[in-house]
């Protein structure tokens, strides 16, 4: 497989909305208290909302700036490139890179839609309106104008799985199979996977009748990894997406699985090293434990409950890749995670190469599943319907992209923060 | 290699102390106040401490048992094979399992005296006498007695560093060079290893001067991975090792390890399947972030930092071995966890090489490295200048050992915990 011939599909990537998301799509009511952007008199960029200032409007959209300029958060939309809110500018991003499909993560209402759950405690009509106006917006002005160019992604009204249940039959509707969920949900506020009651059941019965995917990103229990107040952040960058294991035993252990055992998890920017490892221990805990635990798992192993129901998901991951052979290769797709600091734009295709030939290499099937084809089949998302095969690859998305400047560019932003407490600071209501 | 030809020497095994721990090891003064074990009406035993019953004489000791009697934790000592807590059956359940040598952690003071150092904020002087006690019988009275089976673990007055420099000083002296510390410190009330004034170095230059290891077993932070208040026990089985990478990223980016590069810590129970996903992952937030984060590890590269002061520690982990080529082979060292749920007694020789097959295999070179070898050379532990070599093999001691009775034995106890509440309550001080 020559750099050129590969399909890139990225099941991680983040939109920062941009200023006019909710125009046209809410009551006039509701468009009244919708968050609005303001520019302050210091430049910065900040959604107002319901009398509060939320200033974290592109958590880490640093992509094209140097490494010196990595702060966490870009404060205005002057900080970034862009492609992070333009969607005519984000598909110029995207050829450059040679990516043809994308899924698109939320940024000011946070991951699974955290912002809106908290409005609902005021006023839960209000909160549901913005989460549909957002869904909307997402799926027909974000994804929808350029047709084959991307896998939507729902946010759910969390506050009450049989409004999630109904907002996913919406969605589903307009061909959206994704919705956030989050990494550990009882952080949040909200009764566990684990709950006996079956608190989920009406969301996890409906996302499995649509197959629709739930999808869990890393930092989506709004819960920094914090092992001590002065760790300085390399500990955290370090940590977090490796904290996504504790939803990974969560999600093989909780009662759900057994009850729908067609549902399915995706452990978005979870990386794939690890699976080797946890697929062992959980076998081991259910060999050695099972007997005092009361645990039952009925016909299959917990490595195959994980195996057949949780999609797992890398942006570079050499040790994952080569241990391919131990964990489920119809189940790992690739992400560019742009514009995040630890996206690989605009070489994506270089470094997913790389990584291949420096695991030992893959065989052509196998290097297309991961590139595209479990995406597709995980996400019900054909982009060949839409646009010809031939015209879908790295060398022909790039050739369309002509010279676009993909060239890093200084913003003259840089971070002071060094520990833990100024990365909460930073990240503000992104992540509280 | 044939396992009757193996040697091994185990890094990670559990003593229960019994009831003649302090007995001429302490003052008049002091004696009067150390904890004793007394036996209660319905039978358990406890240690009677300043007032207070630390119900938990044995954290988890249940080899020998059916799995169906793994509860958490014996309340008496006739709930445990007798191995547990004498020292001359020990030695005999050594042999018959074909153990040459063994690190012994301690149960009722904690990983890390956390016991001991809450005595201190009440009566350090009583607190330190204990610790001092505590090492000695642990020294003389258990790994004394056999000369040449027992690597010894000393406990640290941990309520001060200077403190912990002169133990230090003060047992290396008796032939000790590994000292428990905690997987995350701060946990416990006290500065963590990131403290910008250096809190902990007079105890990181003692320990690197006596070339003595800082042996952080998991749960040594006293605090139990939860997920959720309703997480069943085999989240929290699953996630118990793991979480080790926590203390391996404070480890790796702590100032500490650029102060002082011979300094060793080894992460005890801590698995390996996961290292070569987190070497690339720290090399990879060195690489990216730290232009911003302002972190310079000088000469090294994070991972080689790893690789040079962190010694692994693994029971079982298939897929650790398989990719032993992607960490420091000379800093992998075998565990047993006699007499704790995990533990592979009475057939860990089997065990062992059935995971080296199932790998791939090893040279000799490295079987020789990983079951007795690193050991050796990290804790200055050397048996054979007191066994011959020949009588130390798996095959000479299980000849030694004759019938001795390994076999599975039912005890009539059983588990009703079955969420992490009852497991809080259940593990009592032991985990507090």
């Amino acid at each position: 497989m020559r750099v050129e011939d590969l399909i890139l599909v990225s099941v991680d990537d983040h939109v920062v909305e941009p200023p006019d998301l909710f125009e046209g799509r809410l009551s006039t009511k509701h468009a009244e208290a919708a968050p609005r952007l303001v520019r302050k008199d210091d430049g910065t960029d900040v959604w107002s909302f319901l009398g509060a200032e939320l200033p974290n409007i592109g958590l880490n959209a640093v992509a094209g700036r140097p490494k010196e300029e990595y702060a966490m958060d870009p404060q205005s939309f002057d900080d970034m490139r862009p492609g992070a809110y333009d969607i005519d500018l984000r598909i110029k991003e995207m050829d450059a890179n040679g990516v043809l499909g994308s899924m698109c993560f939320p940024s000011f209402p946070q991951f699974t839609g955290q912002l809106f759950a908290r409005t609902a405690e005021r006023d839960a009509d209000l909160a549901l309106a913005l989460v549909q106006a957002y869904n909307d917006w997402h799926i027909d002005g974000w994804c929808g104008k350029h047709p084959g160019r991307f896998i939507p992604l729902a946010i759910p009204p969390l506050w009450d799985p049989r409004l999630i249940a109904a907002e996913l039959e919406r969605v589903a509707e307009k061909g959206c199979h994704a919705m956030t969920f989050s990494e550990n949900v009882s952080e949040l506020g909200h009764p566990s996977i684990h709950d006996a009651d079956g608190y989920w059941d009406p969301m996890f019965a409906t996302a499995e009748e649509l197959g629709t995917v739930l999808c869990c990103h890393i930092g989506s229990s709004s819960k920094i990894v914090m092992t001590a107040p002065d760790s300085p952040m390399d500990v955290l960058i370090t940590l977090s997406p490796i904290n996504i294991v504790q939803a990974a035993a969560d999600i093989v252990w909780s009662p759900a699985m057994k009850k729908f055992p067609n549902l399915r998890f995706a452990l978005s920017e979870g990386g794939i090293g690890w699976v080797p490892y946890f697929r062992e221990r959980i076998d081991a805990t259910y060999d050695k434990h099972r007997f005092w635990t009361h645990q039952d798992m009925g016909e299959r192993l917990p490595s195959q409950v994980f195996d057949e129901q949780v999609v797992l998901c890398y942006i570079e991951d050499t040790s994952g890749l080569k241990n391919l052979a131990d964990m489920n290769e119809d189940m790992v797709c690739w992400e560019c995670d742009y514009p995040h600091a630890d996206s690989t734009w605009p070489t994506s295709p270089e470094h997913f190469m790389k990584e291949i030939e420096a695991a030992g290499g893959l065989t052509d099937a196998q290097i297309d599943k991961i590139s595209h084809g479990n995406a597709m089949r995980m996400f019900d998302y054909d982009p060949f319907s839409v646009i010809p095969r031939e015209e879908c690859t790295v060398g022909a998305l790039r050739a369309k992209a002509g010279d676009w400047d993909v060239s890093i560019k200084a913003r003259g932003i840089t971070a002071s923060g060094t520990g833990a407490a100024d990365l909460a600071k930073l990240s503000g209501t992104a992540r509280d």
